[in-house]
């Protein structure tokens, strides 16, 4: 058996090939890993197997949508049965319609749901939907806050010192971004009251939406304060705009979703990651009076949407299946080890004596070289000897068995328990002392 | 058994679900049908099983992706097998390579390529690459083409008499389009070498891309001239902007795709639906040193794209199994049985002496209650009574066992042979002699 990142696996002999194929030699950016990316043979519960047959502990889960870890086998064997039935068809199927029903039992705001391929068709399609119904063009979005690749929603996705301003500035996230787009979007602070309700009531008359995240990924999943929650639906409720709540991820933290943990009410949500069961899914989902924007019964509809394989029974099974499992026991269980896990974390940093520690919430953590707090997109940028200093701890993490993001981040599975978090803390301890921090700047 | 619409029926059961669920009562628009769906228990090869327990021959095949028909026994077979070892990771598996590598194999225009969950995404980011190569914002579509949900591609997608100008008019799809997307789409008449060349170089300087469709879905599937292949290939090039082919549908038509068929030379590709084998899928495709906009090797790449689920293994395993079916003698009796659908269909209307003919190519079909040859998008543009005419005969056919779209669309799939297609001929026959076409203006 050869190790990554040796120049015999398999692992680079499936990058060679793939650099043949493939601009920068895979199809997502996610799974890079300098010199070579680890390729993944089969999961098993917590574990993934690479193709050179090193198991490991995946702590990433498909960036957070397998909730249930690696080929469930109640998701397995649904699936199976479903696909010898057909996988997809132009007619509805009652499948669509369980998955519905339970999403609209669990969540409140939610009465009337629509589903789409993926996390950034739901959010596209939620941004269309508000300027249809507001017949305005603007939208608010957070600083940093990442929600898929719609171009208006990546505006100031990944601003940096040199260009963020003062004030949020509206950065572009792709070259050749047209004007328009940055235009279009507004730019807020995370959790900072009083700039929300500054700058909502400033662009009022021409906001269509104000997109927000409970716990957003890219400023160490930390969670929305309730005075940040108040000013901003106080706010977009006073200009007329809608508020979108972005749950493609957080909606692993409750059977209700962040929503209900944190006392929010949006007018639409999108969802993605874990209501699809391990298969492509997304979804918008909200109150009728805005999702009638969508129904083509009254003659055509505001905003037409449709989607060859939205909704295909495959991904409706596998959701339903993966959501039923998802009891209020076992979302308490899985929290609970998410607690768990940052304290062992922080405890872990503190024994070896190097500065750092974990944010997030619920099953979600984020490993910073720092004991700073990070409390928005500015305090959670990283230089790029800090990015790389993280890159380095990752790299040894791999290396020691445990899978987590290039930027440390980190979600947990209900397959995992107590022992698997404490053994991710020794592997963390060992990789710290052992100098993966030369770089820290 | 009852039958649909029976008011008794499962069908209206599940409708009256849905419409506690879902805005219209269902999830996409395409299923649409008066008084309510006809909804789906399974499939098998050519047929589609209702709820109900009638079986149908199935000519939409979930709008043209299922091209081996239901539940072909090789895809359920290696998508079972798949589905244990999981359905998604983090890290890059075999899977991708394999189908990328095929599709590099069979497109002499594919050197790398980049899977993303829908036809939707692909062309989204296909734009959005050009415009990172280019620094430009503008690009030019066809009147009437459908390109997927994306904003700017949506730009006048039913453009009517009403509005659709002289000259091609940008019109907006959804309500509360913003003025930026319209101002950066300019809009050219399928099959106008005349008008295309014109256009193309008034707007140069600012043009990111053409987009193109060899066969587009709202104009009958009509094939693309050779003349308006030159027209647009030069006046591009010499704008120095992108020429992009959305081959989502028209890859069932060839091994090498439309391109390959009718001898074009795009920079970029786009697909999904076939390539899939039933499952949720998208690619752009091209050459190096345009998909170079998506490599992060050299640092930060122009268009940075990833995607949860995209090149997810089940998706990969199943598309690849699909298109290794698909040989050239497999695509040729395909071909084949498309040109005896449209002589038949063509035959029949002249034999029960109703004005009619089927218009398309390769395996697809389009019906029309018109002798009129369909050339572009304002030939196959219909009155709201000829639309109406079309949607009565179609009801009819679905009683009679066959199911095609509302407005008359058909694809076929490799598991159908001549007895499939005389059939739909002979229903075809008994539904314009029931006077199903009262409604025809």
């Amino acid at each position: 058996m050869t190790e990554w990142p040796d120049p015999e696996s398999q692992s680079r002999k499936l990058y060679e090939r793939g650099s043949k194929v493939f601009a920068g030699g895979i199809t997502r950016i996610q799974p890079w890993q300098e010199p070579f990316p680890v390729y993944a043979a089969r999961g098993e519960g917590p574990y993934v197997i690479d193709v050179d047959g090193t198991r490991r502990v995946d702590l990433l889960n498909n960036f957070a949508s397998l909730i249930h870890g690696h080929a469930h086998p109640a998701i397995v064997e649904a699936v199976r049965d479903r696909i010898g039935l057909g996988t997809a068809f132009t007619m509805p199927t009652e499948s669509e319609i369980q998955l519905a029903e339970l999403l609209c039992e669990r969540v409140s705001g939610f009465e009337w749901v629509r589903f789409s391929n993926s996390g950034s068709e739901a959010v596209m399609s939620a941004v269309k939907a508000a300027r249809a119904l507001t017949g305005r063009s603007k939208i608010v979005k957070m600083e940093g806050a990442y929600h898929g690749s719609y171009d208006y929603v990546e505006v100031s996705l990944d601003s940096s010192p040199t260009n963020w301003g003062n004030e949020p500035a509206s950065v572009p996230y792709a070259k050749g971004t047209p004007k328009g787009v940055t235009d279009d979007v507004i730019v807020i602070p995370f959790n900072d009251p009083e700039a929300a309700d500054r700058i909502i009531r400033e662009h009022g008359p021409s906001l269509a939406a104000v997109l927000i995240d409970a716990t957003p990924t890219y400023m160490g999943m930390t969670p929305i304060t309730q005075p940040f929650i108040k000013a901003v639906q106080t706010a977009t409720r006073a200009v007329g705009a809608l508020l979108i709540l972005d749950e493609v991820i957080s909606f692993r933290l409750h059977e209700g979703g962040a929503q209900t943990l944190f006392g929010i009410e949006p007018d639409l949500t999108t969802l993605a990651k874990i209501i699809g069961g391990g298969f492509p899914v997304g979804a918008v989902a909200g109150r009728r009076e805005v999702m009638k924007v969508f129904d083509h019964r009254q003659g055509r509809p505001a905003l037409p949407w449709s989607g060859t394989f939205s909704a295909n029974p495959v991904s409706m099974t596998a959701g339903r299946v993966s959501m039923e499992l998802l009891t209020p026991a076992v979302f308490a269980r899985l929290n609970a080890l998410g607690d768990l896990a940052r304290r062992r974390i922080d405890e872990t940093f503190a024994a070896v004596g190097v500065e750092g520690h974990a944010s997030g919430v619920g099953s979600m953590f984020n490993l910073h070289l720092t004991r700073q707090p990070i409390e928005d997109y500015r305090s959670a940028w990283r230089t790029p000897a800090q990015a790389k200093a993280m890159f380095a701890l990752q790299t040894r993490l791999v290396k020691e068995g445990y899978v987590i993001s290039t930027k440390g981040m980190g979600f947990l599975s209900t397959v995992m328990d107590e022992a698997i978090v404490e053994g991710f803390a020794q592997a963390l301890g060992r990789a710290l002392r052992a100098g993966a921090l030369d770089l820290v700047a």
